[in-house]
């Protein structure tokens, strides 16, 4: 494919959108479990009309249609993958499943994560990796939507169970009997996600990751850490004054919470594992990223207004569930305007207020936080309604990744307005038209009335006068 | 506007009932949050058709007139009000906020409700204030429904935040720094509230304090009593048995848990408050006041029956939820039978049982049990679905006070029962045509017969008698 | 009625189906609780119709009558029952009531399992009866569905709640203040079942026990194990290793557990009660029958996997969730296909997974599990939605008894496809005609032109040969 043949592919694109295309394919992905994708055949054709419009701007359309084959959801990847051997299908959807946790529909960023994951422990990436097969496959028993699964919507789940089932067995790593309760909890998350897709549809809402706080909880509890097969770590509720001394705070690890904030979010602590996270959710959409960082950032400041200890700040403990709060309401299901990312730094600090206090009650049950703060306070976040248009909730169906749940956002307003533009235009025609034929007609009324009684001089000239305007109108 | 006017205007009227354009207005006061309000220009020029009837008991509408100046919602206040300075106005919606606690909408029940809490405590009434203040602010901000603004429903949640979070802070009174996350707390109100209806809506239900009772929780959890910021008072599960001697029983301190138990529902332990907040509900609505002070004796009467500690019933804490239950169920959300009055005394029960549970759940966590008793109690009460018309649910957006409520309800009755009857005479008429027509066709059909064949002399006479009762039937 | 009547009553049914005139009857049993049964006055005519071509098979059809009377729901008995004195239909809701926790709806299977409650202790057995007595009282005074009071649908929960009541009183048997609360909280179960009913019925989900683990758990924890009037059998969570020796185990009791299981799930722990409730089962429903004693099994095999002590598992703990759970997904609310059969056994396993998970946590609050674990997981499981129709949720308001559903799927099946076959044929009949029409036209317009032009000796042995063509057509 040449450059010249890319430029005529994506001419409008002020971003890394893709070819509009590739809209079709990407609608389906974040839509509600179960429902029936919408087919838009047409705007193929649309698409194909628009070619010949092109020619300008050729390098930086080069460029992006460069960015088109890695960045985003790549579109163009899934498309080739659907032609290929299931098996190679198969790891495409566990990297995008792996992705997915951070809302990313790329199997780069899933590939990268996963290196990620080894570099912080291989047992945990192991289990991570069994946790998404064993997810992905029970979905395609259960006839689960093959467009969902393909967009690793049954994955994500999956690879969290795997890997905080291990990250919190008090047995240490290369246990392997873990695998069996692993590959039980994890062919459960079709099943629970299908269960809370029926229920969050109602109100167009996502599952989050509902079915991994429910699934990991319910492990943890019902074996718990005085238990011979799978004892898990011993969580306790704080029960006296935590010792903090403002003088000792460690700036340099306090800088370094924001990375092992991100990395929190598939349970890792090591601040290289965080980084290695933020560069794959940078390669596929940037606004995720600077959500990210905030989010992580929007944390630790909260743990310190409310006086946590240290210790927990240091580790990610206040930033992973504002982390994806940030992200979610950020631009991923509403369209990113200022006022929508002022919202999302609220989220974010709610989030860590209701992590503190979810990580409080679930410790009296020896239980972690998980993700539980993030997917309760996103939840309300996308529940409220508002009578601005700057707060546009996404359809659920149409959610993407950010940069192109703008541009479709934009395109849809400008769309609108043009529409308004024409149909008040037609009005104002239609309205001049009659004014100018009532105009006629009076004037007409005015000459026959002159005619039938006896004309003066004067009226004579009237006459000469009307018929004159009645020639310049016509 | 003179006496003879008033008259004019609510003619029918047997109750504190205002004129009936008032209606329109109040219709939306207590509608889902974000519902659109219904229009209905049309009754404004019934009214005005219905005037010219009236004219005796010219007395009884002054009185009645003059009452609609302050009692039920104060409509031709609210109306006074639309005209004037933002800032006046929002000293209106903050007063009908600290009142709609109560399901109040009146701003003088406001103003005697703050007067109380100023009695109890300053800075706890302070605290009460900033939050209602903050929430009303933030409910602007966000741009929700002005009317539901106005009506104070997005204020009630942000005084009982900011009040509880000063009762339960362990740090005493005039303790500055908590005013930052009442204010916090109090713009989150709008937010979740919000949410809540998006849910609650489908049910038609109200949401209630429920707002309130999540963020005060999630405050007081997140921080906990061991905190150097935010350190809460100390609430711990009760682990032994509580020494009640009956013969120590204190009648008094009983008695007085009646109006304590209506103070408690502001937090406020001080009888003399709990009096003036009766007199605040006596003034809008005596129905409220009436089912206000039997739930509270409810209340007080299941902590004996189940084997309270007479502290915690001399306290009040058995006495608010079922006050507000018993209001809610009785003749607010349902229209006032006397199968209602009956259901809103279970529901009281209900509530005081479910408030214990409650209570002692929370407890483990360091928790109060807030208003989740009422809120649950009530949501399930309102919830079930009945065979019979005596137990019938107001649609939300009808909901004013109990008197109206009723008012409306008969009102409808009557018509509803009107157009029946009309419609069964019009029914019985056209059959009686059809019947006479369908006789007369006989007749005829029968004297063509005659005409046509070999008439005897009793044809011939049995003809005169037909004619003549067809001619007595036209 | 003779047999050879009854032959023709019941002709196609291979299986205990009584007479397709009950299914009008039956139909209305599960619905939703609140729902107007559907009527279906034109089946009943379709059945008379039907009459005529039945004669083989006489001895057969004379058993399936003959079980008709006892077996399944009854219908015969019910219709017989509807003409008799109140007092005695109070009886028979009663006995359905006892059932129908075990969701069948039978007064025989009630009464054997009232037999099997006497057994066990009679004080429980008393209280049972009180507590479904009263509810089935209070769902008249509420005036609910009457088809649905019939079925026993408003005692089940009444008869756990007067059960439970009973078996964790700390007090003793005999203590005959406990009816009080008894009584009381029997009496909530209609207006609890209603509410959750109207919330349920949005996603067509039964209610399931709900009612009763939110009352026993209220009246648990509003009063304690630390109280006067009423208290609790103390439960603690556990706080160190249980002792487990796999050589201790004791075969003989591992297998009691299976019955011993079925009987916990009315709180029975004596193996011989178990037994007489699998005698019950078997009597309305073998199918029912065999889940129960699965999901007993599976769940004291989980018992072991999840390292359990034995104490619990021989005392049936791990069973009567599992044992309801197999029951409700393998043929009540799924028509019993093999996948289906696996998808119960797979709820079995999260079941008792869920237990666990939900023991360990409730015995903070002093509690026990109740059958939580069971409405959670087979709520879990009927609200999954899949792409295969071999998993095919029944509606509930069509819901019978497994035996009766599996008949109602396949004739509705077949139906379907009969239909199917018809619209296709007549389809292809249409086309063909219209081949044929089509056909003629060419031929005709061929004479035509033929005629037209000048015709050689060729073009007449064709124009001969197409006349030939069209008679044979015609």
């Amino acid at each position: 494919m040449t450059a010249q043949h890319s430029t005529e592919d994506s001419p409008k694109t002020c971003f890394i959108t893709p070819p509009a295309s590739s809209l079709d394919n990407c609608a389906t992905e974040l839509h509600p479990l179960m429902a029936v994708p919408e087919e838009k055949p047409k705007q193929q054709s649309d698409h194909a009309q628009e070619k010949p419009k092109t020619s300008p701007r050729t390098t930086r359309a080069c460029i992006l249609k460069g960015l088109s084959y890695f960045a985003g959801d790549m579109t163009p990847f899934a498309k080739w993958m659907e032609r290929q051997f299931i098996l190679l299908q198969l790891i495409d959807w566990v990297l995008r499943g792996a992705a997915q946790v951070m809302f990313v529909n790329n199997p780069l960023s899933g590939l990268i994560i996963f290196a990620g994951l080894i570099l912080q422990n291989y047992w945990w990436a192991l289990n991570g990796f069994v946790g998404t097969l064993f997810a992905t496959l029970s979905a395609l028993i259960l006839q689960q939507n093959r467009g969902a699964i393909a967009a690793g919507l049954y994955g994500y789940n999956g690879i969290l169970v795997g890997l905080l089932m291990a990250v919190f067995s008090n047995k240490g790593n290369w246990y392997w009997w873990l695998l069996l309760p692993n590959i039980f909890m994890s062919m459960m998350c079709p099943i629970v996600s299908s269960a809370l897709a029926s229920i969050n549809s109602r109100w167009d809402l996502p599952v989050f990751t509902l079915p991994f706080n429910i699934l990991v909880c319910l492990h943890m509890v019902a074996t718990g850490h005085h238990n011979h097969h799978f004892p898990q770590v011993l969580i306790q509720p704080r029960s006296e004054l935590a010792n903090i001394t403002w003088a000792e705070i460690d700036l340099n690890k306090l800088f370094m919470s924001v990375p092992v904030g991100i990395g929190q979010v598939y349970g890792c602590d090591n601040p290289w594992t965080g980084g290695i996270f933020i560069i794959a959710l940078f390669i596929s959409s940037p606004i995720t990223c600077i959500h990210a960082v905030l989010g992580s950032a929007v944390g630790m400041v909260s743990g310190l207004a409310l006086a946590a200890p240290f210790g927990d700040i240091y580790f990610g403990l206040w930033g992973y569930n504002c982390v994806l709060a940030c992200i979610a309401i950020g631009g991923m299901f509403y369209a990113l305007t200022w006022q929508v990312h002022l919202l999302a730094i609220t989220c974010a600090f709610f989030c860590a207020y209701l992590g503190s206090a979810i990580a409080n009650i679930m410790s009296t049950f020896g239980l972690p936080a998980c993700t539980w703060p993030f997917c309760l306070s996103a939840l309300t976040f996308l529940l409220i309604t508002t009578g601005t248009d700057t707060i546009f909730k996404l359809p659920l169906a149409k959610v993407t990744y950010p940069e192109k749940n703008l541009y479709n956002f934009k395109k849809e307003k400008t769309e609108k307005v043009e529409k308004e533009m024409k149909e008040k235009n037609e009005q104002q025609k239609v309205l001049d038209d009659e004014l100018i034929q009532n105009e006629k007609e009076q004037l007409r009324i005015q000459i026959e009335q002159m005619e039938e009684g006896n004309m003066t001089q004067e009226d004579e000239v009237k006459k000469d006068e009307v018929q004159t305007v009645i020639e310049a109108i016509l």
